[in-house]
């Protein structure tokens, strides 16, 4: 008989149908015993009053896989209105016994190693698929706004001849006796793309060698690239953002989750003025996190929105390729965007001249050699470009409030942990 | 002025506009030239009478990036039925001088290795920019069709513990020290989220080190995995693939390419009844790659489809994870899909019991110990399951009729190319 999901089981009522998932929990009363069946799509309630059945699914522990042929009655005490009755019990997996943790409890008790140890059983609680449901949701805004838009998606390698972004935490690779490395961005290979295809985007996985263990690092995070050409400056570049953002969080509704309205336009502060309210010392190059979290709070309050732009970074404390602001200003045309005074994305318009590259690597007292590849793009004619670069987890841990990112990374990979 | 896209140069007839791209070819005449702009819409002609013009046109070579104003005139000979006239021009990048290919001609006259080491500039040539579209349409084909069966798309990790799967041709990696390696596939990863969402799917790079030189090795190429639960056996899996398989060929039309159609039904070989067709040993355990072309043949002749499947794949060439046909048979329930003649897709029921897969493993002669981890998820209820994994760029080669796949890759990687 051909399996129907939880939620058709109350359309059904009076029909015999089969159902098939996890046993998420059973209640075994004196006189008769409940069978709380989970699949894709939610919960069912199996009433088993049979002895026999009775029998069987004492044997049959929680997540044991099972596939009920039975009744369906409608019970407005049941999840959806309905109940399957009379069952026939068939195990579609050896029966389970020993869980590490109670997946049946509203909230799952279990400290981060556990969760990431047992993630293949944790990974089942309806508060954790939520998580990688909204994820899921959120890439797929995200490409649908850039499809709409006339991007193209891109796939560029993650192995790399040289790492030359930022020499420091990059993983080192024996490739075929040779040394590479593993990409900590697609920056240079979305850049020379934008000479191809003007607008590409790329959802791929990113490697950084991050030797410290906080809350907030990982070693491998899937990173959404976007890069343009043909812009004036990063002004073109925040629309798109705040268009992508929009996209992201439209997709995105319905996993249970508070999520935040983007405005129609985001307030934007030049860095000199965020200072400025955020009481820093105006010969500060960069925004210390209590300055972001001032300028959170002013968002809010002077503008009612969870999301403010600051665009005007110091050039110095930006990538070489952040393309400065005009006439000798020491400020850049970088910017990044807060979200609850706490960064969220960064961005900028990027050099676009071969020359220009040149002096800035020089102005670092960098060498050209290593970047020789990357420069020869520039070469060969490369409009006026920018970009930025969602963490998508990162992104996924401030929305959903959690303190940790691997909670919302399935099997994250840090300093310590490199299984399951 | 607002930039307007090539394509809509005629709809402008009459008026002043700006367009904006590459210089893809000029035409200096004697009384007259001629500038070919390109752009991510296509082509568009720009007519030059000005001496002051002219002289400047001289001096910007082909990729030059430039932004020109002008009045739009109808003009049948034109690109698209109109020209630009009277235009003023802007460089927006230096001039380009020295390329390493002429881009105007309707086909790239170029080696492979000029092909590639030259990527930035010959990947814009519409012939190559075409590829590279076709690519991100079936890739957005294949999402959009699991997303519409109830599939949900993962993110695993690319940095693994262990090299399990087959020991060798596994990239090794200095993970803080530690060995690590690069994932050869998402296969366990995929099997674990079954057990979560039931049906899942990933777009995302794997990684071989593949020693040998060949016109169908990459050392990194885009897998594009699914993996679902609760199937009866394999044929629900070919159903799946199926969908897929016309899904993505839906979404990549209007590129130019002449492409294949799905038929409703897929024909079925059982691999015994593969082997007589092709006149094969019968003892065989593997097909040939002349047994595959005449069974190619075969399909084509009999059904008159591009596509068959072969099932029933000898357990003994199988990985070890491979559901067996029941009874104690030596064939599996592992299947191939040949497209004229050349094997496309692979996929398999696969073993979902702990102890079937003890003793799978048990009978190779191999031990448990580095599947701990792996095997643990079977402890913890997994429903039936099987899968298929899509090489993206075998496939693109094939669709497009390309000898060697590096041409259907931005930046292969391979045992002698790591850079660009």
């Amino acid at each position: 008989m051909q399996r129907i999901l939880s939620e058709a089981l109350a359309s059904h009522a009076g029909r015999k149908v089969t159902i098939a998932g996890w046993i998420h929990r059973r209640r075994l009363l004196k006189s008769v015993a409940f069978l709380i069946l989970r699949d894709r799509a939610g919960l069912a309630q199996v009433l088993v009053t049979d002895p026999a059945v009775r029998a069987q699914l004492e044997l049959l522990g929680e997540e044991t896989v099972v596939q009920i042929t039975g009744l369906v009655v409608a019970n407005a005490a049941a999840p959806g209105g309905a109940e399957l009755t009379e069952p026939e019990i068939t195990a579609l997996s050896e029966p389970v016994t020993d869980l590490p943790v109670e997946l049946h409890r509203p909230t799952l008790a279990a400290t981060l190693p556990t969760l990431l140890d047992h993630a293949a059983v944790t990974l089942r609680h309806p508060s954790r698929t939520a998580v990688f449901a909204l994820s899921a949701a959120l890439v797929r805004g995200f490409r649908t706004t850039l499809d709409q838009a006339g991007y193209t998606e891109i796939f560029t390698p993650k192995i790399v001849g040289s790492a030359t972004e930022s020499g420091a935490n990059v993983f080192e690779l024996d490739y075929f006796g040779r040394k590479a490395y593993l990409a900590q961005s697609p920056q240079f290979y979305k850049q020379t793309m934008v000479g191809v295809f003007e607008r590409v985007y790329e959802v791929g996985p990113a490697f950084r060698a991050e030797p410290s263990d906080t809350a907030r690092h990982l070693a491998e995070f899937l990173s959404l690239d976007v890069e343009l050409g043909f812009i004036e400056d990063q002004r073109d570049v925040m629309t798109v953002l705040r268009e992508v953002l929009a996209g992201m969080l439209a997709s995105a509704q319905g996993f249970g989750f508070d999520l935040p309205t983007v405005p129609a336009e985001i307030p934007i502060l030049h860095f000199a003025e965020a200072l400025k309210i955020a009481g820093a010392d105006p010969a500060e190059l960069d925004l210390a996190p209590a300055d972001e979290r001032a300028l959170g709070e002013w968002a809010l309050r002077e503008h009612g929105s969870d999301f403010l732009f600051v665009e005007g970074y110091p050039t110095a404390k930006r990538a070489f390729y952040t393309h400065p602001e005009p006439g000798g200003s020491a400020y850049s045309r970088g910017f990044d965007l807060l979200f609850r005074g706490l960064e969220l994305v960064s961005g900028a318009q990027r050099l676009h001249r071969h020359d220009d590259y040149v002096a800035a690597i020089a102005a670092r007292g960098d060498a050209i050699e290593p970047y020789a590849d990357f420069l020869e793009v520039f070469r060969r004619g490369m409009p006026p470009h920018g970009g930025f670069a969602i963490g998508l987890e990162r992104f996924v841990a401030r929305l959903v409030g959690a303190s940790n990112i691997r909670e919302v990374t399935l099997f994250p990979r840090d300093l310590h942990r490199v299984t399951p």
